[in-house]
């Protein structure tokens, strides 16, 4: 570490004395407020007190009373349920007072059991462990690539969640993009909830993976306000890798007959016994005649102008050609980005199939390899897009946005503006089988507070949908297809959220059919059987199914006598079917039959498993059959 | 790796020959079946020929007739996209025809584009990377601790599945569990699909991670059968941990014009130039003078026996004392584990908020803590499960279960039989705040193949419920709750998948409501309300909300005049409401009203919530008169 130590210069005694101080107050803080609360994290606030007693106080940059200033470092609190800590820390820059702590997870007040952007210095939420550090190699790349600033990312994990794998997902990101603005401190605190860790206080094992994964990787000791000084000078010293301080530190520390003892996790100190324990840490603050406060960050980080992004030309495809969604993907990207320089994709080793590699091929710059870590791809993008920096889309196989469920349903918590384009759905994919299927995820993504979920059936309004995808708010999923599908809409159609288009309808049509991607296509052709033997259907096209448009939907099928068919490339549960049985389930006298894929699929062509499972031309011609006889 | 050489014999140049013999004929085999599927992955096929070749006909012990017998050695290709070259490795032993084999990913062929166990040589299906690793370490604890056999599990990988944070969370398992009869093999072919890989070939760098994580590893020649051979005598040699062999290999080796280049990832070679390049492959074909044949197991793994599991005594509560779920959860997995000792209970670090601890202290051996590695501990209970080897039941909290979708959707096509308890589901857990709070689980699970979805609502019915999964294929889930409900059902009350309860029910009913959990307490107590009021209702426990009776719910329903409530501390979307839904679907009649928790929620007092969502008792009554009005 000693060459790295040119030019430090050791915080004076008064200095330590006084972080020890703040330590402690914060430690302070932590019991009275969970003891208040009856509920949370004493004494996994306790062993990080000294880190954040030392990061607040002597290493970021950041202006206390505007904490989201574009210029300040960042700091992510991965061990969420330790909150209290932070809060309390904030409580000694003076951002926060002592009675609005006091609130602490009641109802109402903004500081949660864990933390979320509702609070003013929170910029991701944290609580599903494992995360955080995605989120803030995502911060970090913006940082370094993108604004080209000199703010620094701090992320706090403890030791339990370096059992997750996202994290060495991050760990690996973050050495290939050498983000030597990241920094990430692990409080090896050795006890787990209801156990202790696998690897206890061995800290020479978490620096050796964090080596082994490109990092450098330093051990303090977590409770020393010295040692934690001098290794973030050598972390913010050093190039071209990020660094991983691993810090010994104890569960419960100075809380007496509780450090570093199992029993006590998540468990706040009783009322009873709080006054004692408080007291003797009480003992441990001395005046230290100084007073510390942050130092301001350089203001160099450009505004961003993310709003009203549009297509840089209208969509322009013959109508009846065939092609599938996802090669219209890449070209739609491409047209926001020309119009918007903070529009950046994000792909898993998938960009030749999702053609997220045209977006790639206009601007290289905004494109983001993240190889096959669907986790941290997602946890990366939703650093990126907060604070406004920029405009996400993320692309991958359909199935596999699925391995970052938690990711995304956390994503929703940290009211993130993420889209998501998830290609090869359903088994229209064909012979590489169900593990390359995606038949959820429609039901995934409508499950996610905050969703819109847009399935465009033809590259016109696949279009559209990215177009609207960089303007909503909340979290947007595209489902696309593998399968060339016709072109169904006119360059000039308007598409809109919640409203669906009408493609066949007639006045004497005797049943409304809603299908989506290559089950509209399917049903615009099982309409053209029909019509030959003189039954006319109504065709709906949801275009977004969720919202779905119900109005449209319902009025549909009352003008054809009740009868409603929903098709789907989806599992039974959750999909197109399910969305309108629930948007209709308060209307009486319409009569769903629902259609979709029943059974686990497997290998073969196309038409031969949409055939198969029933979801053709043909099984919707005979299904209507069946509901007008 | 000279000291773990001992007593290693050199097979002779024939050996050698033919083991480079068979590996040129899976590259052969592997090729045209692709070329004639017109799809499918001969480069990635062509990287692992050799390691198939000494694993199957110098390392595995296994019968060729009976590929699961249960002392054999296991294989879990995990880079399930090479199967092609598995396929053709099992036409070397004689057990595949090439006529079935040139079937691949045909409709209706066993052999399909990634592995399903539909074949008999398959225990685990894969094609979802990143998982096999898990699914093998399951397979290698039962090995070493449960049978207590001699067989070994292999797992070939990857290097592009090596960045899945999922990998990583079986490498920290296997090492911690001492798992040392569990080689991992990384193909290391240095070519993703769209890009190089992040490390290329640095096989060091592979290396230095997976000693790490407390493996040993060891770098060595993937085309050298000679190497090969040595390495894997080493691995056998080396106890007390698993061994990682780091191969380096080419993509397409051997295949002219394609070896070691991007772009041929995943693509058939033309049917026009498939002669050629095969010729050039048999020109590396000498004769060897020998015919190699695999060794067979020592028989030494012992029947299981896994069917028709019960209780040991009944469920022993008082009704209208209040009790969580969770609390049932642990003392009836005891009771099954009475009647059964291959009933294995794994979770992640939260068994003391699961209860899981209380089978721990029962059945020490029996218990399995996987730590925060929801992916791995899913993956490793399919493993586990496989075979019919063991009855297994993952717990953690319900929300953290989305973290292992990917898995548990993969554990579908794995036609696995494993069983998940989620705690802690929705709002009604209070202060922690919305990144602890179930409420897409319901969606989530009800979204898999083969699932059935229990919402057990009082610590009866969990008992049951858990009796009932112990004992029914597929993949089981049962939502728990963190808070006290009261008990509902006495002990003789019998249960079953599909029938629902009906607790409240006069003729004089005026709407039927449906609850689940908290909500079905909330329920009961509008009912009271209602009843002082002189408004009767209807009210429905579902038991499994997949599949739903429907026929007892459209009973009640059209007995109380078409008006249905769903009430559930669940979003909108997938859960009882939507289940409903999708279940009366093409009934007509019924106007049912769906109260959901909308909105994200946040911390604060269960009571106080259930009152803000409007999901409690005075909310059920509300809606109750509004529709009668």
């Amino acid at each position: 570490m000693s060459a790295c130590l040119d030019g430090y210069h050791s915080p004076g005694s008064s200095t330590l004395q006084e972080l020890n101080n703040i330590a402690n107050r914060i430690r302070i803080n932590s019991i009275l407020s969970t003891t208040k609360a009856k509920s949370g994290h004493p004494t996994s606030s306790s062993s990080c007190a000294e880190i954040l007693s030392v990061l607040f106080f002597r290493v970021m940059k950041y202006k206390v009373d505007v904490p989201k200033d574009p210029s300040a470092d960042r700091f992510v609190m991965s061990k969420g349920h330790a909150c209290p800590a932070l809060y309390a820390a904030w409580v000694e820059t003076g951002h926060l007072s002592e009675k609005d702590l006091m609130t602490l997870r009641e109802m109402n007040s903004l500081y949660e059991g864990h933390p979320t952007p509702k609070i003013d210095f929170i910029d991701v939420a944290t609580g599903s462990l494992g995360q955080g550090l995605g989120m803030a190699a995502g911060m970090a790349y913006i940082g370094k690539y993108v604004d080209k600033s000199n703010y620094r990312v701090y992320c706090l994990l403890g030791d339990g969640e370096m059992a997750e794998g996202s994290v060495w997902e991050a760990f690996a990101f973050a050495s290939h993009y050498k983000l030597d603005n990241l920094v990430a401190i692990i409080d090896v605190n050795r006890l787990g909830q209801s156990d202790p860790t696998s690897l206890g206080h061995n800290t020479d094992v978490y620096r050796k993976r964090a080596e082994a994964f490109g990092w450098n990787g330093i051990e303090v000791d977590g409770h020393s306000v010295s040692d934690l000084n001098k290794t973030f000078y050598v972390a913010e010293k050093c190039k071209g890798m990020p660094t991983c301080m691993i810090a010994k530190t104890f569960k419960g520390k100075n809380m007496d007959g509780q450090e570093d003892l199992m029993g006590f996790h998540g468990k706040p100190v009783s009322a009873a016994a709080t006054d004692s324990m408080i007291a003797r840490i009480r003992e441990l603050i001395k005046d230290s005649g100084v007073s510390l406060t942050p130092s301001p960050p350089v203001d160099d980080t450009q505004p961003t102008n993310i709003s009203n992004i549009k297509l840089s030309s209208p969509p322009d495809y013959k109508l009846g050609d065939k092609l599938a969604t996802r090669a219209a993907y890449g070209k739609a990207l491409s047209k926001i980005g020309k119009n918007c320089d903070r529009v950046y994709s994000l792909d898993g080793d998938m960009k030749n199939s999702t053609f997220a590699q045209d977006y790639k091929k206009a601007y290289p710059d905004r494109f983001i390899e993240c190889f096959i870590a669907e986790q941290n791809m997602v946890g990366a993008a939703i650093g990126m897009a907060c604070r406004d920096r920029a405009v996400v889309f993320v692309s991958t196989f359909a199935a596999f946005l699925c391995r970052a469920y938690d990711h995304i349903r956390m994503g929703a918590v940290c009211e993130t503006n993420i889209n998501f384009f998830g290609s090869h759905c359903g088994i229209s994919i064909g012979a590489d089988g169900p593990s390359q299927m995606a038949l959820e995820d429609l039901a995934m993504f409508r499950a996610v507070e905050s969703s819109t979920v847009f399935y465009p059936s033809d590259p016109v309004s696949l279009e559209r949908s990215v177009e609207l995808c960089a303007n909503t708010k909340g979290i947007c999923y595209m489902r696309g297809a593998r399968t060339a599908t016709p072109v169904v809409y006119t360059a000039d159609t308007k598409f809109e959220i919640g409203v669906a288009q009408v493609l066949r309808q007639t006045n004497a049509d005797k049943v409304t059919v809603i299908g989506g991607g290559v089950t509209l296509a399917e049903a615009l052709t099982a309409a053209d059987i029909l019509k030959g033997e003189g039954i006319g259907i109504t065709v709906i096209d949801l275009f977004t199914v969720k919202p779905v448009d119900k109005a449209t939907v319902v009025r549909c099928a009352q003008a054809t006598g009740g009868r409603l068919i929903t098709v789907e490339d989806h599992y039974p549960e959750g999909g197109i079917g399910s969305a309108v049985a629930e948007a209709i389930s308060d209307v009486t006298g319409i009569k769903q039959v629902r259609m979709a894929v029943r059974g686990l699929p497997y290998s073969g062509a196309p038409t031969e498993l949409l055939a198969a499972f029933e979801i053709d031309a043909q099984a919707i011609v005979r299904a209507v059959k069946a509901m007008i006889q």
